[in-house]
């Protein structure tokens, strides 16, 4: 594999998660350029990365602030921006607590569906003597989380602005279920312009006036402009990117700037090699690539981890002539790099190549 | 849900891991009087829990020592036994160093299947000025590592015999492609005879003779004493079990140990649940249960984990009367303990229900 012959990957135990810091570079400066253009605020999900060095970078490209879905995600965060959403309902004594705590110069959003967790958030808010501001969680179709009518969205909005401690900010929506290539995304963007729509007429009807309408996800990142009404997106993939994201046509192949180097520990069995990067490393998530699969090699993504056990990750290479040795050195890109990045306690940093730095995965866990 | 009044358990930020402590000793007496009874030497894999309490807990019940496939479990369970087996080819710099550098008191035995990873853990092993013991890992029909052919085998053990700084201890093998139901498992028993009984025959006739012939796994647990000529099982998962194990009758459902303690965050679609037990903290691994889904909640194994996102789970609740709350507390039994034991920091320990005390899963990483 090209590059493999370098020396401070070579004396890295594997799995080792690395991260192309020129190509995060690329990746935040499209998006930085892509929602100055259309007048869009940015403000990436840090739950793809979970490190503050990380948001730091994203916040000198121009993100206004850090989405987050964990308490531990806001702590981590909270130290470099003092802008924090958190877009996960603020549910449980333990949760609250723990996001009331953080500095008081932080500027804190929570977006709710619900009357109980309003309350909540309203009487916990009131007694850490704090002004939280609110998002109203609407339901676009992925059908999670998020209220799923206009009259509820309404009414919701009128209780958060009577409830103590807390400002009524907008609402917030989140296309997951959008998994679409983006040239076949038409379909979904009609869809979430009606849907929408008719959220924000309701609330005009009502003079409420969202100063706030987040949305936004990676794979339909770059058709955000003709969401109407929109003001902010929420992408978390796209600083890194993964094989589901380029089986998308989301990003190239080439904007992956994130990988797992494993070692090739065993090709006893004939026609296969055996990697040190297996579910504990790469995460066994069924992916989006017609190859199936828990991902690709870096250098040549026709070489597929075929199926993966815990500590193992098996590469069918019976189809081709290509044969490594026990002991070279390979670099997966796994489907999704959310779940990958989460097994690993350090992103190493590669600039032109070579390990520059070492980053904490600061945020895992709640 | 019964017993979801508990103070101790309303305290935790969720999703947290629990461990049922009566139904962990159950688990341990179980398999310390099967093996007893059998003759069988027990090494449980350690790579289920990472805790050295819980290592500590099946020491205590007879373990002979601990089996890992990674360093980092290596040198957590070195912490509470002299007896190690790495069950992971020996393969990279890094991974060899840090396993040499276990105390001295540590009697390390390493599985291997190629002249490649012998070669190395020799000169490590010579240079580190430690004696190591050395298996010779089998391929019984999963595919994965091992080598194919008696031939290979006996080539291989000679080659131990002759390399500087190792022993030849004996064989080691996993049949981890055997998840039929436990009562399904006649023919996976006749071929596993069938093919160790080639090994040993060849071993015997080239007068080599193994002190260890390790196997076993937690779904062919029961019938490790059908083996002819096992001395040593290592299932891991047993000591937990999980919706996997139960879904083939290699437990029964009161014997899950492990559960996830989650809360109900959100109902706002009709006929769906939404708890914060996603695919961080559950692992979003396909299961063997024929109803689907990624666990199911411990007190009503009919309400099953639909689908998960990184930090959601959806339960299917529209064919059952039962609506929780927002902030109801559920207890949930993944399919694969393995994986999500891997997502969380630390393991709340239960007894009589109340958390008692909270261990470590020091031995996540490499």
């Amino acid at each position: 594999m090209r590059g493999m012959e370098n020396a401070s990957l070579a004396a890295l135990m594997t799995p080792a998660a690395l991260v192309d810091l020129e190509r995060v570079e690329a990746n935040l400066q499209r998006v930085s350029r892509y929602t100055r253009e259309h007048g869009l605020r940015w403000r990436p999900h840090t739950k793809t990365h979970k490190t503050a060095e990380l948001t730091a970078l994203q916040l000198a490209a121009g993100a206004v602030g850090a989405t987050v879905a964990t308490p531990r995600e806001a702590e981590v965060m909270a130290t470099v921006t003092p802008d924090i959403l958190f877009a996960y309902p603020p549910v449980g004594a333990a949760r609250l607590a723990k996001l009331l705590s953080l500095p008081a110069r932080t500027k804190l959003t929570v977006a709710l569906d619900s009357p109980e967790s309003l309350a909540a958030l309203s009487r916990a808010a009131g007694q850490a003597g704090r002004d939280i501001g609110v998002l109203v969680e609407l339901d676009l179709g992925m059908r999670r989380v998020g209220v799923e009518t206009p009259e509820q969205a309404v009414a919701l909005a009128r209780a958060i602005q009577t409830s103590p401690a807390l400002t009524w900010r907008g609402v917030i929506f989140y296309p997951g279920h959008v998994r679409a290539p983006l040239h076949q995304q038409a379909e979904a963007v009609r869809e979430q312009n009606t849907r929408l729509g008719a959220f924000l007429e309701a609330l005009a009807r009502a003079q409420l006036k969202p100063e706030v309408v987040s949305g936004g996800s990676t794979p339909m990142l770059w058709r955000s402009h003709e969401v109407k009404g929109l003001t902010e997106i929420r992408p978390g993939i796209n600083v890194l990117n993964d094989r589901n994201t380029a089986s998308i046509g989301a990003c190239a192949w080439d904007d992956c700037a994130f990988s797992v180097l494993a070692t090739v520990v065993s090709t006893a069995v004939p026609g296969q090699v055996v990697i040190d990067a297996g579910s504990k490393a790469l995460a066994k998530e069924e992916g989006l690539a017609p190859e199936g699969g828990y991902g690709a090699l870096l250098d040549r993504p026709d070489i597929v981890v075929r199926n993966v056990s815990e500590e193992h990750g098996l590469l069918d290479v019976s189809a081709m002539s290509w044969r490594p040795r026990v002991g070279d050195l390979v670099r997966v890109v796994p489907n999704h790099v959310c779940a990958s990045v989460n097994l690993h306690e350090r992103l190493h940093v590669l600039r032109g190549g070579t390990v520059t730095d070492t980053w904490a995965v600061a945020a895992r866990g709640w």
